[in-house]
């Protein structure tokens, strides 16, 4: 019944947290430029949510999560001392989001589940950054659908709904894979089937976060390996 | 300075009249219902153009290939003595466009353009059109655009300005490749760079059609190999 797979890929699929510390780590090594990098990278990721909320409260028009990413850079980096940073620099570091790295198995679990199904991101960051991340890290997607082609952000309903119409497919007919329970429920409320893959090591090791399986969601797995095991995929 | 390539893609990458044919002759062997097949696939291929402009001009609101692909068979079933198709046969019949050949260089070709640059369609075929073929035929985009996500037609410049602008990129880093000097007029116009690639059998044999290479485009080429090559690349 399910023909396509659509992906949150923001801690689904790759590892925002630990390649946010990289590039800080590497502007570090380059410049000379000290902070706690850890930290910088909870607080770029923490305006993310608000950033979105602004948008879909109506308050902004609407804007791509590279320019909200951007917003929220300006914002927060007085707070770990990088003012110096130039245009250029400002410019380079907001493009780590179009090169983050995928969990070790994201890459074959993908490459597995390709086989019998289409695979499309499902995610709010915007059509070129999913394309370079795709591109760089070689995620084998099918398709890169976003929020973006629906000028909305998850949870909003029509962001689901406008992936399935792109797929000319039923809502049935499309699993929604997420680290993120709220992300599954919003994507069942309007007809998607439901895979749920935790990722405990999404914000670090020393976060807490809820991660037990629940029945609600059509398959539970602990990666995408597992998930294609799951599904009887060789 | 050119980031991305987008592809025309009927015509330009895959063989849609020797497609069409082959499935109107699968057709045949399937019912015993017989159909001058070259005349059956040109006939729905001429509804094309008229169908997109009522839809461009405002007559027919915001209307995908699949639906306009359907509206055209069902016109053109009597003239061929196909009206005891039922549902179910004509919408497998009306899916043979999801299910087009390549080109024989196009896979070759594309492969070694992925190589260098960020490799997208720019159809008027819609998202699933694209995807599903794609998926059958092994086409390794990087991308999945369509005029559908502007909801409206190429030449219409916003088709080509929200590609860009989806690639995050200038219209001058982004290269239209097409087989169709209309559709590659239309992207220049709106500051694309083009590549010319002259397909002389997309009608059939006996059509004469106007492939002479013409200075206003940025690479002409005879196939995508002969693309890759012209651009240097292994």
């Amino acid at each position: 019944m399910v023909k396509a797979m659509t992906f949150d890929v923001f801690g689904t699929v790759v590892d925002w947290r630990s390649s946010i510390i990289r590039e800080g780590e590497a502007l570090e090594a380059r410049t000379g430029l000290e902070a706690d990098w850890p930290a910088f990278a909870d607080a770029w990721r923490g305006g993310y949510g608000p950033a979105m909320r602004r948008v879909t409260s109506g308050e902004l028009g609407w804007t791509k999560i590279d320019v909200l990413h951007r917003m929220i850079l300006d914002d927060i980096i007085p707070d770990f001392g990088l003012t110096s940073l130039d245009e250029e620099a400002r410019a380079h570091l907001n493009l780590a989001w179009h090169r983050l790295t995928p969990w070790p198995d994201s890459v074959s679990g993908l490459t597995r589940l390709k086989t019998r199904y289409t695979l499309a991101t499902l995610s709010n960051g915007n059509v070129a950054l999913l394309v370079n991340m795709a591109k760089n890290a070689g995620l084998p997607w099918d398709a890169v659908l976003s929020a973006e082609l629906a000028e909305s952000y998850k949870p909003q309903p029509e962001v689901y709904l406008k992936a399935a119409d792109l797929l000319g497919l039923e809502p049935g007919e499309v699993m929604m894979v997420a680290a993120h329970k709220g992300d599954l429920r919003a994507a069942a409320a309007v007809g998607l089937r439901t895979g749920y893959v935790p990722r405990p090591m999404e914000y670090g090791p020393d976060r807490d976060i809820d991660t037990t399986p629940d029945p609600e969601f059509d398959v539970v797995a602990t990666d995408f390996n597992d998930f294609a095991d799951k599904l009887g995929i060789d």
